[in-house]
């Protein structure tokens, strides 16, 4: 089964807005095995979209279009599809009523352009809209599926997966993805150690993209059913943990914090962070995690040296004879903020977020990470490429992936 | 002259990412003047490959194409568009010299596939790719303009700003677009107030937009050249500021927190924070400006009652009295931390971020933002909706306004 993806609206053209529908139904129709071979995109212009429509009436089996659905004499998909199929629009007197209790409440009137919303192709099927006026048609004609959705994602979304997707037919095998999301080694360290696994592997197939201070491997597993694939993916996930290890951080819409909060709330563990490059960035990743409560207790954002002494005790000789930056300064920011907060982990970053500020010595991307853990304090030394905000968020990725990297030794 | 946009990739078609080349390069085009009539993506197979290329040189007089330029077998954009045309393919030895010195650095190795980047269709001109080995090609056949660019943004952006777009015919009119930013009143409201303006305007053209927080308007203007869209375009800025004032908070890619800083910078003033529910956000985004650390001192996020007295010397009774989330404390908050950090400014947020945490006193949402001046201490009460995250940049932004509101007014 072949499938095109038509959608019509001169914002598209304009490069007004992002045609993020096409992205959104093409990875729900590979889920379900259904090829995607073409996506088009037109204005509200109707001999454009009427060849847009007899081109795909001409060479797919299913046809999904989004927008052109509206009230206003923009709005022609469903009567061009009408036309372009000799079919008759006939009122659905259900969508009507349904339209006039919409436009009922206060501030709200309906116009007899309105109707037009409620016209169906003859043999068509209306698909209700449950988050506005527009509704979807479904519509089988000489062996074709077409499928007429409206424009804006958050009503196309919803009317797509639960009225659509379930409705089409079945495929002989589907598609199951999961991404591996792996951390402290680069790309070509990363593929150099599992090479020979890259160069033998058909099902499920690997795809490597590298991301800021990440690596992600997408592994597509194509199967009879989903329990297949699931299999199929769980084999290869095995052989690439037992190569990369702790380097896999996490899978599919994991984050890292996901996964340190995960390990600090099952250890009872707390922690408190002392900032300066990161300017609170890492308190606010901890604290994106419902109930963060439990784990995250204080940040400090000392942003001078006046407050590096003030808030966190740090002396003023230490200051003046390492510098701000530094491994001392960024293991006395980890102890202090730890003591002052009385919790089990503190963590200490001090670095050069740049674009000024850089010298021979301490160059822009210069950054130490310290923690202190209830053991030990240890602290590493980076230098990150980037921009101000690329910065920030690697040393918040490291920083983050260090406290991981010693709750798994503690409890493996 | 009409353009088309032909991107290929399978990952496209398999929704693994969106096409954002078509998006960037409409929007250019349609600024230069030049009307996009269709995109097209199609998958790494030659025959649909070239289907796509001959529609469009039947209908387009200017191709755009992204990806399909790779050094592997899968890439077949450059080849298939010069088996179209019936052009050979021509070594540009200045690109392979250029490739054998990108590879020369330890760690890289070139191979027989990469020389297939050098290729040029006989007639073409070769667009150096300053972020990848990949280059461009601008061909021009039978009165139309094919040009072939990378699928990777960053290395498709700059060729097309730097060597593209400069090199493209010159039309009878330009589009020019601005955006108003405007916050503190809700659309509807907004639209009540500009009505009169939006139903007479046609040139701009005025397209109101919602975001989280904000309401964007465009306006789009054309005219024969750059000087007469920009007075347009000021005519009726200043119109629309006569109306919506101070709410306008910034235009185009200025963001809330530029304009803040930008008054800060101008009028030598500090700030420190101390934050509750939106756990560092604010200090990150004060930091996320260059050179923040001339008007941003402190950072304090205070996620307990106890690091609330600790830290900021807030009263155990007054907590227990007011409770976290209150006025009271949002004050205290905002006094203390300007008190300690010895700022210009202090401000205090406190707040239920959820999901959990409500009650139907203080429901999830409900925040507090005070400012502490050097004159004054305001509060305001804020019900926000939206997901957790929502809901911290929501405040956000509401702290920032304060703030910038503050200023305009001691300023103007």
């Amino acid at each position: 089964m072949k499938a095109e993806i038509i959608a019509t609206g001169t914002e598209l053209l304009l490069g007004q807005i992002t045609n993020t529908n096409a992205r959104f139904l093409s990875e729900k129709l590979a889920e379900k095995g259904i090829d995607v071979y073409w996506h088009t995109v037109v204005g509200d212009n109707p001999s454009r979209v009427e060849e847009a429509l007899r081109t795909a009436l001409s060479r797919a089996d299913l046809i999904l279009t989004s927008g052109g659905l509206g009230p206003t004499m923009d709005d022609l998909t469903k009567e061009t599809l009408a036309e372009v199929l000799g079919l008759p629009l006939e009122l659905h007197t259900g969508w009507q009523q349904q339209m006039e209790k919409m436009f009922s409440r206060p501030g709200h009137k309906m116009t007899s352009n309105n109707l037009k919303q409620a016209m169906v192709p003859k043999g068509g099927k209306l698909i209700p809209n449950n988050f506005g006026t527009a509704p979807g048609i479904w519509l089988e004609h000489q062996g074709k599926i077409i499928v007429l959705m409206p424009g804006p994602p958050r009503e196309l979304e919803p009317m797509f997966l639960e009225e659509v997707l379930p409705n089409l037919p079945e495929t002989d095998s589907i598609l199951l993805s999961r991404v591996l999301k792996i951390t402290g080694m680069g790309e070509a360290a990363m593929e150099d150690s599992i090479a020979d696994i890259i160069a033998n592997q058909t099902n499920p197939t690997i795809a490597p993209l590298a991301k800021l201070n990440e690596v992600h491997l997408r592994l597509t597993a194509k199967g009879k059913n989903k329990e297949e694939c699931l299999r199929l993916l769980d084999e290869l996930d095995q052989k690439l943990q037992a190569r990369l290890g702790n380097n896999i951080f996490a899978r599919d819409d994991e984050t890292m914090v996901d996964v340190v909060a995960e390990l600090l709330f099952a250890q009872k563990l707390t922690v408190a962070v002392a900032e300066s490059c990161t300017g609170g960035l890492l308190a606010h990743t901890f604290t994106n995690i419902p109930g963060s409560s439990d784990y995250f207790h204080l940040g400090l954002v000392t942003y001078s040296n006046q407050t590096k002494i003030s808030q966190l005790n740090i002396s003023a000789d230490l200051l003046a004879a390492e510098g701000a930056v530094s491994e001392a300064v960024a293991k006395a920011m980890a102890v202090q903020v730890k003591q002052i907060a009385q919790t089990d982990f503190g963590i200490g970053i001090t670095g050069i977020a740049g674009p000024g500020g850089g010298s021979p010595e301490k160059p822009v991307g210069l950054v130490y990470i310290a923690l202190a853990a209830p053991d030990q304090v240890s602290c590493r030394k980076f230098n990150f490429l980037g921009k101000r905000e690329n910065i920030k968020e690697r040393a918040v990725i490291s920083a983050l992936n260090l406290l991981r990297l010693y709750l798994l030794k503690q409890s493996g």
